[in-house]
Parts: structure tokens; C-alpha cells; sequence
């Protein structure tokens, strides 16, 4: 809707062996990871090795009904999987789970991320007769395992070598015909957790599914962890473990739902945190404090408890206007906002106002968003953003991609307010923000605020080298 | 969603001399309205005398886009409506506006309220050979001004003797072939008020449709107001005006979107002086307040800030479950609620909650949303409601309507307590009540709370008297 | 698709004392009747007084699914409706049946005709206050009904006393929460027939309606006949009966269906015959005798057999072609009429053709089809017209309404032969078109022909009074 | 609809230099082809290497409308393809062109046949690491292509190379990033040929579709030959020529367009031939020549003119009963017939009836059909068929594969008399099928009757093979 970073994916896995409706609770878990991408979804059920699934563009709702889900039958496991594209690749072929054979029967994936040597993996098996009908890395992943398993004693074998070949990010979960599989790649830069309901095992990229199901967190798989679940239980290859975790720190800034718990660590916490760190770094006389709906409140509340100036709604959201909303004709952007945030003039009339948000990408919005607090009548409004300034691209399966649209690359903080009509401007530095989520252990990736990133990177971004598209409408 | 009392409907109409695209204007609008109602929607677009409409159960995306829009033509005038239904009234032949010929030419109406000599006026009509082909008040309303008509000089000369014909609760607006005419009952039950964009006229249930379009709220319709525009500009009939407005007391409580300005009272902060008095009347040692979301949050930082207790989120509520969701086969109740609401253990772990909503009206999901709280770890919750207990049905147009399943008819308040799990609970008082739209010169009906109630209503209520309906699918 | 007059409207319906599953009996009538309207449809079940009912624009397979069908319920007794329309009255409003309240009840109708003097009836009763939602007939009748029903003491009384008012063709079936009836105009323009099937009695346009359910043809309803179905059984109104019929002469010609009984005609028989006296009339020496498909087949067939010359297939048309078939952008017309129909070199080559059509009516694509043939290596082509030339409106529900349009009131023979292509031109003559169904005692309306109407018509169309439309979207 | 063999598929492509509307053009032609295959449909247009496609599950019209057309874009090449399914196979991934990138680009695939070495193929590419995520034989082609592609130094090499590798019966066209390419199987089993419009050349399973669009024929392609169009013009690789063609008689009986001309002959006079020589085979004393529409209107056409039987119509077939209809739920399959067929009794009534249809496979429906006649009041009722008896299965692609189903396998021909209430029954011999397209230079696959194969045939049918389905809903 905004001016934001993207994350790529949601993915979903249960093993049930006491008969719970798999496709049901994927279905209902793919309502919680939404957030994550709504593009396309898509469920795919493993009933003793035959897989059936169903997958397209559109939110949950609009691709699954009544009918279409109980077309699925019914199974032992079911994977899930919603996803966020960028509008040059509004694409219904890269739908996911991919469904294939490989040589051992029915495979199934789900994957998050973005892999750094994927075209390399491509040239690879098309020089020996691949053919490739996505420009999808999961079917990169899917190829690799495919090749190792011919050489392996089990698949689970097959992936654990593949991890060695396959580099970047990726958590993914896998369906082969007996066993549920998930897995986390060395540097953990996305996350992937584990929980249980009842006799069932699942894997999600964040907590808020296991709550909704209402299943139970047991931990979050480690750094290039193998989980394995078939009719025997559950099993581990940490094989490739050992790294610290490079999870990416946008999570708790922005991508998860604040209800859920990264590396340990409530989202919720974190934003309010990140809101302390700012209101120590950037205080400012005001007299209220307010967030940019929604990704602005925790932030917003967790500023005001630190400063103690009082916490506020300076905006209503319209909570009905979707994808399908039709843009008005005149004076597109502005007409744009005002439709789906009003101020609240009675709150914010007179007032000095700090306004939170997590982040500028392209600066395309909040200036709109700071003219409807003048226009209601903000005497100030001093932005405060719970993240570093961006100005490096990333590699890894989020949609910035290029340093050029950074408006923080481009324009000197004095520049950016008088742009946008601010009085202020803060961002939070990178220290505090190592300090946002004081439960995890780990080792964030933080190279689009640094340009410092856990592992080598390649010259050019990968999309670019796929210039011969293929695209299903 | 949960257990609410919902209000019928919103309306709209434009009146635009200079050409503005009046039916974006009405489609824009119409999402700024759809919390007034979900079931259906319709738009109609009145060029020079021809009309052209569009109607049909669903939300406004559902319903409308680009083509349809499109083939809607243009006009100097249009008119919209939103409509909640009861799940007994989900009839597609009831989305409005409703539009006919009638003696001078085509008549399209949007009308919001509940007629109580409907019924009556129907049998006189159809005495004389009328026919019906909806069970909505508006066909009354619109064959009441047709008969009319035939006696009177103007279209608005039939509007002012309908008044005096049509008992109960109504805001309307109305295209004659010339004129967008919009009247308002002259006990002013429901809500309307006036803008103005440029030089277009503009009529809307709430005035956060003018704000979402950018228009300027000029001033609410008096009760027992007509106005009226055509080519000449705006003129008003004040005939039955004179008695002071019952606009109904829950437009403030819950119906209203909190950006709105109801009878010169911000919305939102109508809540927050609820969320006030409530915790002068039920004071509690706490350790946070939260609000149920969406309702109760603004009446929760009115608490949170008069009771100095911290203000805190206890919830997440997922955005993406709308009306095609479908629920759960398993323990339904329960886990419907918990896919839709999420709780925050980082938050409420080991703490006292002060938990405020608006309402309780069956009492059916309030032990649901404690039960959260409590697994997720809370000591202690107290429910706080920010209106009195519901004792009365209401005659004018909410889904209310039968004493029976009012939990708090049936239960006195420990009784009730015990049942949802709550440690303590406490309502608004009706004296406080009074007070939360300081700006308002209004005499509110609180006919739910009281059983008294502005106008005489009928032993038995209206729909219990069509039993032979007619139902379009 | 080509160059046609059509009929406005298909109507049945069913009253079943032995639980028949009216529903399931009125879906699939409808697909018999389709023919008679493509641009919407509709069913109504009458559930002791409840009715229920679905209709839109579409074919029957758009209108109604499994699910659509089931949520209509059960009944004693359903009608249903297929409606054609101009393109100028492509209007969702306008689809039937009509379902409305009126004093006594619940009503529904499903009419076929054209009223002579529904402008004047409309305005007879907006004068006293009613008001019109469709700019149908239906809506005509049923107020008119619904006035007589105050004054009479059954609704069989009501329409029996309506039929003296009403001017005009028309078939309908009417429910009242009762009753079934049926009725057809004193003139008989349009056909009525009723059947059996078990207990269930059954009124439809045509009879082979009543052979798709297995139902048996009772008769047909003589003009001005009102049959009334209950519980009781069947009985019959014949107040104003006693004029011989005027059935429209195009039923036969080309608007039934052929496997239908018209006025105890065989449809395909009349073709036939009309082919055999178009030989006799028009006899010329070739090679083959071909019919332009569908509409010109039966009659080709008789030309053949009576002419001795060889009867063979010239065309192969494309059954995929619907009404959702894009038109080619290029050499749009002559394109348009070679992907529906494609010649058969291998008959037509070097041969002399017969080629047959049903009627010509603004000439627009018979050119095309002879250059098909010519293309495909035909010598001669020889025009043969079932019916004779088209020279003046129709006034009761046919789509021809302007003497403007029609070819044949604007060029001679032979300038049409030169304008088409062809080497001669034959009309059947209008003695030989009575002659066509011997098995019929009726006096056909053939006014179309000759100008001469078994009714006083109106100076002007019905149509053009309706200046300010009111259109559904 | 009926008790029929079907074909899999119906395959075109075209190649344009001079700016045609490729994409418009293979829209049309699949409404040519629509007969070959209902269940899916799919176009794939090639920009300079970037390949845009669209395929879903239905009907042309159910897949392609305004904007899904327009947003394929345009290029110089498209490609198109419609696919008949068993119900055993109703499986949205296998919709056809198959789109993949390879290792010199995009490459697209529209494919109709029967590998008979599918499953050996996939086999050895999964022992290599391969991949399938259809199981469809279009991508075993495209990776057999695919690896000899990497040892080939064209594409058009590859291919010739990969047709000494692919058993069975194939006619494929095929985009490259540069070249538009076609090919038959040595045997010639299924149709293919070329025609040009302008500069563009077309390649169609049927000649219908160059008549459709307007196009010319220029002949059909060898069995074996490979024709290449790229903007040099076209070429032709005939390596694998020289065998005689073995093309499916079915062709000729059942299921091409009687419009169409294959193997040089036309498929009408085929049929009137067939009709002849069964006229002569098994004459009988009758009043009436009838065909079983519309498989048996071309025989029964035949059989008349050689018999000197006048030829009538006995049936109506409801031409709006599509693949949408909900089976009636009573006495489900006579009522199915019923509805689709009516018999007209003014033209059977009291006659000894000879009706003839192009082949009976389980007889389930004819039963039904002859007594629609008998009840229609049919003296006598003799069933000529227009080929042999089915004996034996097709491995080649059409969906009859087991002996046990085969009506003719189980019973003699008197006891099929008996069952279906016919008073005769006659087949048409092997030996006359021989003669019924003259024109043809062709040693016709007859398999199915004979038992004889032109090539050797594995014991076990290939599907049968694939246990663990994978399925698209």
C-alpha cells in the first residue's frame, strides 16, 4: 500500500499422524503469515505419496473456497506457501509449493529466500538437459536435491548435501512421498520455527501460525538445521550447524507480526524497544506521539513510554481498501492516501506532533502523510524512524534492490525534511538497533544499513541476468 | 465478526454542477462508509433524467470495478448506499439505492433508519394495488413520495408531507430527475451531514466520507431538514424541523468510525471520555489496559490515561480474515476467535489487565477473548464496557431486537462474571454516558439502555410481521 | 449471431402435488427454451407462499449452478424464464420472473408478449401514486392484476377481469401462494402449451419443453384461456375465449424450435412444407440443395425432396461460438461470419447451389455466406427465402420495430441479388405461407408481411415513450 | 456428451513476418480446433525469446477473454493448444503449451500423441536428476529435445536427432527463441499441416483452422518431416521421411471436422463414402435414413443417397447443453439423453427407421437413443454403424485403452441387438473402410479393429505406469 520493503514469503508444513485435517490447518495458518506476501498461496497435501495442490494468484481467500479446499483431499502432511512479488514479476507460474517426480516419487516445496548462485545452478543442469519452467529458485532447490538424492541413501541425505552446493538464503519445508522435511540455511537469515498440536509436527516462518492453530512453539530451527518427520517421530541432521545466526534484523523492524517471537524475541518487544532506543537518541519537545498505521504503532508506543510525552491516534486506517481498490484519476497520490488514512483533527489540532514510522524506502508517501497532519491542523511533526537509514541493496529475497531509489542515498537529512514537509528527522542509529532484541543470540544481517554482509555477494543482482522472460498470465 | 450490534446502513449522494466525476466520488466515499455495512452496496448515476445503477450483495471491491464503474456513464448526480443485514435478511433484492419511475419521471433513494408504521403503510398501499418487490422501507418511502407527488407541487413539497406520513427512523438522499434532495427524520435518529468540494454538494452518514474524498464538512442536516440541490444551488425546507435531535447514543459508542464528527463530537474522542468516566466508575489496581480491537481501543487509552495505568497492546487482530473466510470445523467458537485475535504474551505475561470493549451483547466471544489473556499468562482481567448493559431492543434500525438474548437481562453481573471468566466487570453509568459528546446538543436516544424511548413504538416489532417473504438468491 | 428477427421470451412453469422437484424440472426446461432468449433467466419456487428466486443476465449454464439451484429450496410449484433482448435494452432489471408482494400474498410471473397499451396502464397508475422498477410489462401486468385483485374475489377473478384491459400479446404464468395459472392473450400471439408428467402439471412456450422433462403435451391453452392448478386440480377460466387465434406465423418459420408442436403443427414439418412450396414457386435447375445452418436446414430438406435435386451440406458451423466470442479486429464482418461457418469445397465445387435461408432481414450477411460459397468454388447460388419479404414492424415482441432497416422495403429483387451475389432470389409467396401447417385451424398474424394486424396497433412503438431509461449494470 | 472415443488434443502455431496479430489468429484457430479438446486451452507468443502465455482448464471462451488476450502482448510467433481429458486425467497442470527455458533460451510446446516410451524416458532423466511437474508426454519431449539441444548445433538438429529417440505418435509444433518449428512422427499418426496467410505461415492439426482464419492450405507434412520458419523463410529437415503414413482412420470416422481435409481427402466425403458402403453392405427394407447427431448426419447422408431411403431428421440436439449442465438426479442417465436429444415424431412416427452413428464403444447411450424412437412411435429401428467394431485398445493417444469396457468384446452382435432394442445391427466391414477416402495415400493405423499395430506395443499401457499421481486442482 505504502512506500515499503518487502518480504518474499510465508511457508507452511505439517505432519500429522492421528488424523488431523492437515489442509485445514494450513489453510487457517496461511491466514496468519499473509503478511508476507500477497501475491499468491497455494497448499499442496501428500495422501501416501499422491500430491495434490492448488495454487494461483490472489490473498487466501480469493484462491481457496469451500469446494476448492475439499478438492484437496485429505493426507498425512500438507505444505503452504504465500508470497510477495515485485511488479515486474507479477507472475502466476511462480506460485508456490512447486510440485514435481523426481526419481524417488512426489516432492513438494515451499521455500523462502533468495539464493546467490541460483544462475549458476541453472546454466549447470540446462548444460546437461535441465529444461526450467519457472525463474524460480525453488526449482533451482528442487533440481539440486533431485541430482544429490541420485547419489544419496535417503532425501533427507540429498538435502544435507545440497546445502553444501546451494548459497545464500533460504529456510524451506519439503515434502517427500513418507517424510515432512524442513530446513534453514547455514547463516539463518530467514526464520523458520517448529512447533507441535497434539500428535502433529510444524514448521512456519513465524509463531503467529502455530497461535492461530493453536499448536505450540518448541523452538526455532538453528542455522542449517535438517528437521525430518515421518511416522517414526521426529529427527535432526545438524550437519551443517555451527554458524551463528545472520537472521535479517528487517524481521523484528518490520516484516513479522508483532505477535510473533523471532530468535527469542517478541516482535511486539522489539518494535516497542526500538521506539525507546529513538526517543533516547531523538527527543524532541512535542505533545503527543504518534505511529503511521500500522507499521509505526509499536514503535510509536514504545517512544512515548520513554519520553513520556502522551501517546496519541493521529490516523484512521480504512481497513477495507485492498488490492482490488481502483485508483482515483485526479491528482492520483495524494487522493491515494487521504482515502486510506484520515487524521484525527481532534487529536492532533494544535498540537506538536512525533510521528513513528519503520522506515523510508523512496520518501513517496510520508510526505502526503505529514501534509494530512498539517492540514488537520499539527502545529509540528517531527518524523522518527525505528530503523537506520537504507542505502545498500539486499541480496537475500527482499524487493530493494537498487541503491538509486534510496531517497537515503540521494538526499542529506536536512534535504529529506524540507522535502517532505518535516520538522525533524531521526533515524535510529545501528547501535541501538543491536539492542532492540536483547533475547536473541545472534548476529543480524544489517548490510542494507551497512553494506557489510554476512557472506561475499555477487557484483550484480541475480534478476538481472534472467533478461528472456517467461511469464503466465 | 464477533458479538456486536451493527447499524444498517450508509449513505451518500453528490450533487456537482462543474462536472466532477461524481461517480468515483461516490465509489471513493462508499469505502470511507463500508464499516455501516458490509452486505451489499450499490451506486446510481443520474445523467439529465436517465439513470443508470449498479447494486448487488457484497463489499464495494466485490461489487465495483473498473468496467462496472465504467459503464455507470456519467452525470451531475449519483447516490450510493452500504447495507448491513442480519443473517435472516441476506437478500440480494434488498441492496439499495432503489430506483424506479415514477408519475414526473425516474427517482433513485439510498435511505438509512427503520419506519415503524411501515407495515401499515404497505397494506394502504397495496389496498389500492400497489405492489412490493422488496421488503425494504425505502419502497415505502418511495411509493409515499410518488402519492405525493400527485398532490403536490414540487418533489420537495411530497418529501415535507411524507414526513408527516412516516413514523420511525430515516435519513435519506434522493435523485428527482433535477435534484439530489437529502431529509433527515425530525427526531434526527440518524446521522447526516453536508460537505462541500468545489462546487459540488455533497450528503453523507458520516463525515468521514467528505474528509476521504476532500471535501469540507459544512454542518449536519437539523432533524426534520430537507435540502435541496439543483442547477440553482442549495435550499433548504425546515418544515418539520424544531425538535430537538435523538440521534442514537451508539453512533458514538461503536457504529461510527472514530474519525467521524457526530453531532459536533469527534468520534474518537467521544471514546476516549467513555474510556475516562469508566475508570472514575470502576477504578482497579492494574498493571495494563488494553482495548478488545478494534472497538474498545480508543475507550482503552481514555481508561489508560485517567487511571494512569500503562495503555498497552493485548492483541493482534489479522486484517485478512473478512467475510469469504471459513471457519474452522473443529471446536469452532474457539478457535474462530483465536485465528482472528492473537495475543501478546510478552505483554500480558504475570500482569493485572484492565481489558475495555464496548459492548457485551450475548456475551458469546467475551470468554474467548479472556481465555486468551489468561493462556497467554494474565493474573488478573477486568472487563470494563464502555456503554450501559443492553436491556431493551431497539426499534430503529440496529439488529437488536429481542429481549432474550441479551445476556444482560438474563444474568446479573457476578452471574455474568463467573460465565466469561472475568475477574470483575463494570459498565458505563448512564449518567456518564451523557457526558462523552461534550460538544453535542442533542437529547440521545438511550432507548437500549432505559426502555424509554423518544416516539411511541409499536408491542411488536415490524419484521416479526412478513412471514411470507420473498427471497432473491 | 446473423441477420435475424427473434422472440423475446420463454416461459414455463410447473405445479406438482407429489413432491416433483419443481426446481431441477424449471432448469431444465429452460435449457429446451433457450432458444427463444440468450440474454438472461430466471426461476421461482413457491414454497406455500414463500417465494424464492435467482435470475441474471446469461445463459442458463451462467445463471445457475449447483449451489445457486440448491439454495432456491423446494416447492409445489416453480416457474422459470428465458428472455431475449435488443441490444438497446441489454438490461439486468428487465430479467424475469417478476417477484413482488401485493395484497394477497406473494406473486411471481413470467411473461412473453408485448403490451399495446402499457405506456397508458403505466401512467394510469403513477397518477394515482405507483411507481415502475422495470421498464417491462411484467411490472404492467402484475399492477394490473393486483388493482383488479381489491375488486375481485380470487386472483383467478382478478386476471381474468386484467385481461379485458390488458391490449396486446401475451402468454404468462402467474403463482400466487396458491395457485398456478396460466393464461394466454384472446388473440393467442404467442403460444402456450400445457403437458403432464405424473401429478405435475406443466405450462411452457413450447412443447418440447414438456418432452426434455418426459412430460406429455396435454394441448395447448386456446386464446384467451386462464388455466388455474391447485390441490384440487385443473381447472379453466374461458371468459375470453371464442376468438380464433392469431399465433405469430414466425413461430413456425423460424422462432420454435423444429421438434415443437405450434398450434398442433409440427414445426420441422412446417419447414419442410414451406421448402416444398418454395420449390414449387421458385423452381430452378442446380446441382444441390443446401440450407443456410441451422435456420434454413428444414426447409432445404423440403426443397430437395420436392424438387428431385440432391439435398447436401455447404456449411460446417462452429458450435463453440457463443455469445462470449471476441470479434476480430480485422475485416471485421466478412471474418466474423467465416469463423462461424466454413464452407465444403468438396460438395460445392463446381456446382450449382440452391441455398435456403429462413428470411432476410437487413441483408447484412447473406452477401458474406455466398462469397463463401463462391470461394469455395460454387457456380450459381441461388437464393431461396422461407418465408415472404419483410415489409412492415411488428407491434407484439419481435425485435424488427423500423420499416427503415428492413431490405427488403428499400430495393428490388434484383438489386438485392446484385447487392448479395446472387444469381437469383426467391420469397415464399404469402398464399403458399398459409398453407404450410395444414394441421392448424388458425388465422396467423401476419402483418409483418402485409402491413394488416388481427389488432388495432398504435401510431407509434411502444418503445420510443420510454425516453428516460433507467439501466441496471 | 455420448458414449464416444475421443481425441487428446489439437495443436497450431503461426509465424508471421509481416506484423499479423499472431495472438488474434490463434485465438480464432482454437475455436476451430475446439472439437479436438474441451478441457483445457492455452496460447504462448514469443517476443524476440520472451515467451508470455496463458492455459487454464476449460473451453476457449472460458480462458480467453478481451483482457487476457491483450495482455499476452504481440510477437512474430504464437503458439496454441486445446486438450480433451479422461475423467481419470482432469488435471489443470497438464494444460498445454508447456513453456520452459532451456539452454539456448525460451522454448514453448503444443503437442498431440502418445509416446509409447514415455515412461522409459522420464525414467533415465530422473536417474540424471531430472524433474517432471507434469505427466504430460509434452515435457518428456521438450527434455529429450532439451539434452540432445547440448549435443546438437541447432534446435531443429536436436529435434531430428530426438525423433530417433521418441516411440509413438506425435505431431508437435514448437517455438525456439528464434524459429517456429513443426513435426510429424515417422508414422504419420496424427494430422499436421501447413498453410500461409499473406507472409505467415500456420501450422494446424486440421485444415479447418486455415479456413477459419482465412488462410490457405499448402499441404500436409510428411511423416518424419520437420518444417523450420524463421525470418529467412521456410525449410525442411526430412531425415526421418520415407515411411508410409499410418494415420488414424478415427480421423476420418469421428474426430476430425467434416470440413477438414486430411491426408488429402475430405473428411465429409469420407463419411458420405462410409455411408454408401454401408448401405451396400447391409441393406435393409426401410422408410427412413437417419444419423445420430451429429457423429452420424454425413454416414446417414451416404447411406440415403446409395439406398434410394429418403434421409430425415429424427432428432434435435439442444445445442446450449455444454459441459456445465448439472446431470439430472432422477433416473440420471435416460433423463441425460433426453434432454439432449428429442426426438421429432411427426417425422418417425409409424416408420421403419434406418439410424446411423460412426461407432458404438461401451453402448451405453444407444439404448437410450433407439427408444427416444421406438417411444416416438418408430416401427422398426436398424443401427448402422460407420466403422468396424472396436476389438482392441489405442496406444496412440485417443482414450480408449481397455479391452474389457468394449461392448463388441463381450457380447455378439445379436445379443447387442438385444440389449439396445434394435431390430438390426450392421458395422461397417474393415475391407470398405479401406475405400472410404480414396484421395488418400495412406496405410491407416486400424489397430483398434484389428488388433495389428503398425509398430510393436508394449504390453501395458503407458498410464498405468504412473501410480503416484500428482494433480493441479
Amino acid at each position: 500500500m505504502f512506500d515499503k520493503i518487502n518480504e518474499e514469503c510465508g511457508i507452511f508444513g505439517i505432519y500429522s499422524k492421528d488424523g488431523a485435517d492437515v489442509v485445514e490447518e494450513t489453510y487457517l495458518a496461511l491466514y496468519a503469515l499473509q503478511h508476507r506476501g500477497q501475491q499468491s498461496c497455494g497448499i499442496a497435501v501428500n495422501d501416501d505419496g499422491v500430491i495434490t495442490y492448488r495454487k494461483d494468484s490472489g490473498l487466501v481467500p480469493d484462491v481457496f473456497d469451500k469446494n476448492s479446499l475439499k478438492s484437496l483431499g485429505a493426507g498425512k502432511m500438507a505444505i503452504g506457501h504465500v508470497r510477495y512479488a515485485t511488479k515486474e514479476d507479477n507472475n502466476a507460474v511462480s506460485a508456490q509449493p512447486l510440485v514435481s517426480r523426481y526419481v524417488k516419487g512426489n516432492i513438494a516445496l515451499s521455500y523462502n529466500g533468495n539464493l546467490l548462485n541460483g544462475y549458476e545452478l541453472r546454466e549447470e543442469f540446462m548444460k546437461k538437459g535441465g529444461i526450467f519452467q519457472t525463474s524460480n529458485d525453488s526449482e533451482t532447490i528442487m533440481y539440486t536435491i533431485a541430482q544429490e538424492r541420485n547419489k544419496a541413501g535417503s532425501v533427507e541425505e540429498a538435502i544435507n548435501n545440497s546445502m553444501k552446493l546451494l548459497k545464500g538464503a533460504y529456510s524451506f519445508v519439503l515434502m517427500s512421498p513418507k517424510k515432512l522435511i524442513a530446513a534453514r540455511d547455514p547463516h539463518g537469515f530467514k526464520p523458520l520455527c517448529m512447533g507441535q498440536l497434539n500428535d502433529s509436527y510444524i514448521f512456519a516462518s513465524e509463531s503467529c501460525a502455530l497461535d492461530t492453530i493453536g499448536a505450540t512453539l518448541i523452538r526455532e530451527l538453528d542455522p542449517g538445521e535438517i528437521a525430518i518427520v515421518d511416522d517414526k517421530g521426529i529427527r535432526y541432521i545438524r550437519d551443517n550447524c555451527g554458524g551463528k545466526s545472520n537472521m535479517c534484523v528487517f524481521e523484528h523492524v518490520y516484516f513479522a507480526r508483532p505477535d510473533s517471537v523471532i530468535e527469542g524475541n517478541s516482535v511486539h518487544m522489539a518494535r516497542r524497544e526500538a521506539g525507546k532506543y529513538l526517543a533516547r537518541e531523538h527527543h524532541v519537545d512535542a505533545d503527543l506521539v504518534c505511529g503511521v498505521p500500522d507499521s509505526g504503532l509499536d514503535a510509536a508506543m514504545g517512544y512515548a513510554a520513554e519520553s513520556g510525552i502522551p501517546y496519541g491516534l493521529a490516523f484512521i486506517k480504512n481497513r477495507y481498501i485492498g488490492r482490488t481498490f481502483i485508483q482515483p484519476t485526479q491528482n492520483a497520490r495524494e487522493r491515494a492516501v487521504k482515502i486510506k488514512l484520515n487524521s484525527l483533527s481532534s487529536t492532533v489540532k494544535g498540537k506538536r506532533i512525533v510521528l513513528v514510522d519503520d522506515s523510508i524506502v523512496r520518501g513517496t508517501t510520508v510526505a502526503q502523510i505529514i501534509k494530512l497532519l498539517r492540514d488537520a491542523g499539527a502545529k509540528e511533526v517531527h518524523i522518527r524512524i525505528s530503523s537506520p537509514p537504507f542505502l545498500y541493496p539486499c541480496y537475500f529475497g527482499t524487493d530493494i534492490d537498487s541503491r538509486d531509489k534510496l531517497i537515503a542515498n540521494n538526499f542529506t537529512k536536512d534535504e529529506i525534511c524540507q522535502q517532505i514537509g518535516a520538522d525533524s528527522l531521526g533515524y535510529l542509529s545501528i547501535e541501538a538497533l543491536s539492542k532492540i532484541a536483547p533475547n536473541a543470540k545472534c548476529d543480524y544481517c544489517i548490510g542494507c544499513f551497512t553494506g557489510k554482509y554476512p557472506v561475499e555477494v555477487p557484483d550484480e543482482l541475480e534478476k538481472d541476468k534472467f533478461k528472456d522472460k517467461i511469464t503466465k498470465k
